[in-house]
């Protein structure tokens, strides 16, 4: 098997002024990563940007031309700094209404006709269609190739499972380790460059870490065809044996955390 | 006081395909956020880019065309894929030489002259200067208005020290918190909004929270003038008690951690 398949491409456009601030930890990139890759996406790039129109709708605009899906967080709640929907009817070109699926929710929650901030929640593009949301509260919606979801990690989690389903994803990454123990990335660089260099179609990186126990390097072999991950497998190995490094760990079952002493 | 201080701007640029790939959350953006916060600098926008030379160049020579700083982290160290100097000194039209003082510190540190991998991390741009790494291992460096950091957090937070005198900094931005239990953000919205409007240079945001003791949102008061902030914060109050939403609580202790039902 050749790795011939097509590759699928997704960006991550984070909207909110709480992580550039550094009051909220990001971990929505991170969970979105994960569950990409294992639909066969590639995540290719990230941005984020402030609650500020003009640059969500160039973020976005610049982003879903670009790669096959843009997924983003943040910004469709209630209140005055919600501005998500606004900003990807206007990229789009087209007017937001209030969608009575929504309105309906809405009302049967509040018990009564929803006042305007909540109205603000039911506004979806025209053309988009709703994102279930599992954990209670407005659903988000996909329009073209976007997916507009809540910043809540929790919340958008859950939504991802309703977006899933829609991706047409590509060949899945598979994601291999050799751990080398008590030798550094100085030492493992030039052989492992080597077996990059014959593999172009692979990532190859090396995370170093160092703990009271000792130190050494997670080289990760990232691919789409299982035969070439195995055989470059082997290739690093000898390659590294060559260097002297011996007694590399494929595939540990207890990664040691990424922490270098140098860069 | 006026806030009529100048806005001083910044960027990140986080260079690294295992942010990408999931394998790694990343944690140094929150880091430089609040760094930079404490600096009077405000973080206007951020990227995540995969190890490839394309995208950092354009990457980087968008945002600091843009901002009056930008902060990268990640790529620095002897691998191959660590290619973050090659970028910066392609950006800006530069060469890259070795920095006698960097190959002294890996003589002295290995003990004899460094290898090939050993001395990719000893280039700089002509024209840079050193960032500092207190934590043991090779700088980072400055050229132009761009920082280039390591990407493992306790070896970049160490560089942030060498950094922050040499920005100029903005008035420093004052967050206060005005938080509300046991009501939601649709009823908020409202006078939230209303306040919000009537003070266009500062930044009002909602996040809501729920636990298993009550629900409700913490208000988000952040600008540049103290008595603005104070002013508003009264304004806020009375706004909130017009709509019914009684017994806010002014910087509580405490924060409790943004998790909505909700958007």
């Amino acid at each position: 098997m050749k790795a011939t398949a097509e590759r699928v491409t997704a960006a991550v456009l984070i909207i909110g002024d709480e992580i550039l601030s550094g009051r909220t930890q990001d971990t929505n990139l991170n969970a979105i990563a994960k569950f990409l890759g294992a639909h066969g996406v590639d995540l290719a790039e990230a941005r984020v940007v402030g609650d500020i129109k003009d640059e969500i709708i160039a973020a976005l605009n610049a982003l879903r031309g670009r790669y096959d899906y843009v997924l983003t967080t943040g910004g469709i709640g209630p209140t005055h700094d919600d501005i998500t929907a606004d900003c990807v009817a206007e990229a789009f070109g087209v007017e937001l209404y209030e969608h009575p699926e929504i309105i309906a929710m809405l009302t049967a929650r509040w018990g009564a006709e929803p006042n305007a901030a909540r109205r603000r929640m039911a506004r979806v593009p025209e053309g988009g269609e709703l994102i279930k949301n599992p954990v209670g509260g407005p659903p988000g919606f996909m329009i073209g190739n976007v997916f507009v979801m809540a910043g809540v990690p929790q919340v958008m989690r859950g939504m991802l499972e309703d977006v899933g389903w829609r991706l047409k994803g590509g060949a899945v990454v598979v994601s291999r380790t050799v751990r080398v123990e008590g030798f550094g990335e100085g030492l493992i660089a030039e052989p492992l460059e080597r077996v990059a260099k014959a593999h172009p179609d692979m990532s190859l990186g090396s995370y170093p870490f160092f703990t009271p126990d000792g130190y050494g390097s997670n080289l990760v072999l990232r691919g789409r065809d299982p035969d070439e991950i195995e055989a470059t497998i082997g290739e690093l190995v000898d390659a590294l044996a060559e260097a002297g490094i011996t007694g590399p760990i494929i595939d540990p079952p207890a990664p040691v955390a990424s922490q270098a002493t140098g860069a």
